[in-house]
């Protein structure tokens, strides 16, 4: 019998979301009636976006930077406020390619312990006291890869923290508004907006492939972030914004992701319970929203066995070394993506992920 | 009496020059026949543009890396091939942009004086002499800023240069296209393409807004310059590269070419006579193709002075200056950029040009 292969790695979401006719109904009429300024250079992106994206953030268009995606936007924040030896503060586990940028600086990162609740705030602050970072990566809401959200009193520390130390925050939330249950928790951005720079993308909303990402922060710091754009490659790609700006101003955005939450909303039910009835010798998250829920497994499960006897039951899954700072931290965590799954594919996963642990 | 600005500055393409029908058009088919693939996450490009783009430079798809603009991909190589106190070559003058790139990465950057038919070998072979460089850049065809072409004669040199010293030669191509007469001389990479990291774009054929940029070389370089996008950005915008494929698919961009061509040439057929009949005290480059034309004012009149009085007769100039390694050689440069401008506005531009030199 042959198995179907079960792809529990990477955090994409399933192609059958894409909504590809509005979208390319929105271009042709975004290029029709502005093809003199989406077809010609830009510097920061295209004005009307800016715009839209500063009034849903409380910001002006001058405080808002578009990309090719949030990460670039971080290449491009790394770049210009890190010099080697500087130090960068990141959650540990966290988002393995923001890892790999502030590195590429030549900063020294440093790994703050995840707890389930946001930060380990008494390690934190035990660092500081080695040393400030220039700046803290931070992914408040449903955290990639753990899936946890940070209280609001964690929150107000980190804040109160990082006024205290003088270092930026860099509020990374692509999945912040995919709350599947429970209350929203004020962003970081929300409370110290001079202190922090707010990222966030189409990508988990609307569609990886349009690489559109932003980051929202004080005017003087964004001018920064929009010469060193410039410099890098004089402007974003246009005619995709064009396009995102006129779903946008139909109202179409809030609606797909209300379409999403529905899609994802019975995934994320489906896994957790799955989880604890199949695999409860593993501590698990209970994400309320986004694309990942995660595991410490057991002491005598390590991750890169797991992953060979993975392939023996049909299922693909993730080495969770990468995502901390010290790999060694990583040797019993799993990071599992359930948003491009069907509940059946979930319970077929989980059943053979609980048949190897 | 107001008179209109005339601006002689940037190198943009006029924006009635672009086929936005045909393009809005071309995104449709694209993303409806492949929305599952350009609304995903990609890597190195859609992978038939890269397969079409190699056909077209007699390359496999895996010699070639597409990129959000040329000036993106350039910062990937010298991010890749580059480290504090390396030497990397330029033409002097060269594209401003790509020296301020080499610069961040910590390189030392060395102009080769460029003559009316490419560098000046005998310079270029005393600096080799002090040390070679990782990489030359060369903009060989209708050079950004002189307008002028490399002779056969000189490409042979600089590949056999290349191969002695061992370094690579950095081809960057955007205008090689736009040959208004004459005849075509063989890139370098048809030269030595195992030496010969070639890059152009859409910018100056198409449309600069779409920032669609492409490096053609040897497969294991362009596995590196990959990882190190990957890294970057994850892969670059897609539905534009969708909608460039449908494009050149149908042919549209052979015949916007030819389109181009015809309404440029008469432009620089234009300038240079307005430029040799009311400036002859100047010595004008005499480009066949590209988007500019360029001066050696007289040694009495400063580009610094110029910018200013052009400002009293409505004419916006550019500094020189930022074309050179060192600043100082530019300080009687002038580029002038032509094709933005009507045949009667280039010779209003000169008219005025003439009464302040």
């Amino acid at each position: 019998m042959t198995q179907q292969l079960i792809n529990l790695t990477r955090g994409v979401p399933p192609v059958d979301v894409f909504p590809t006719e509005d979208l390319a109904d929105c271009f042709e009429t975004a290029l029709k009636r502005d093809a003199d300024v989406l077809l010609q250079y830009s510097h920061a992106g295209y004005a009307p976006l800016r715009q839209w994206l500063g009034a849903r953030h409380d910001a002006s268009a001058e405080q808002v930077l578009t990309s090719n995606s949030s990460l670039e936007v971080f290449m491009f924040i790394t770049q210009t406020l890190l010099a080697p030896g500087d130090r960068a503060f990141v959650e540990s586990p966290s988002y393995d390619r923001a890892i790999t940028l502030l590195r590429r600086t030549g900063a020294e990162v440093v790994g703050i312990p995840l707890e389930k609740d946001g930060v380990d705030v008494a390690a934190l602050e035990a660092e500081l006291q080695r040393g400030a970072p220039v700046l803290m990566y931070v992914i408040a809401d449903f955290q990639n890869p753990m899936g946890v959200t940070s209280s609001l009193e964690k929150r107000r520390r980190l804040v109160e923290l990082a006024e205290q130390y003088d270092f930026w925050l860099v509020e990374d939330a692509p999945y912040r508004q995919l709350r599947y249950w429970g209350e929203d928790v004020p962003s970081l951005r929300s409370m110290a907006p001079d202190r922090v720079l707010h990222m966030s993308s189409f990508s988990k909303i609307l569609s990886p492939g349009l690489r559109l990402g932003y980051v929202v922060g004080p005017e003087a710091a964004i001018a920064k972030f929009s010469q060193w754009a410039l410099d890098s490659y004089i402007g974003p790609v246009l005619p995709t914004q064009g396009m995102v700006y006129e779903y946008c101003q139909r109202g179409l955005l809030d609606a797909n992701i209300e379409h999403l939450k529905a899609l994802y909303r019975p995934r994320l039910e489906t896994i957790r319970a799955a989880l604890d009835e199949h695999i409860p010798q593993a501590t698990w998250t209970e994400p309320e929203g986004g694309f990942f829920v995660s595991g410490d497994l057991p002491e005598h499960c390590h991750i890169a066995d797991l992953i060979q006897r993975g392939k023996q039951v049909g299922l693909k899954l993730s080495n969770g070394r990468g995502f901390f700072p010290n790999p060694e931290n990583g040797n019993h965590f799993l990071r599992i993506p359930f948003c491009s799954l069907t509940p059946e594919e979930i319970k077929e996963g989980v059943e053979r992920l609980a048949s190897i642990v």
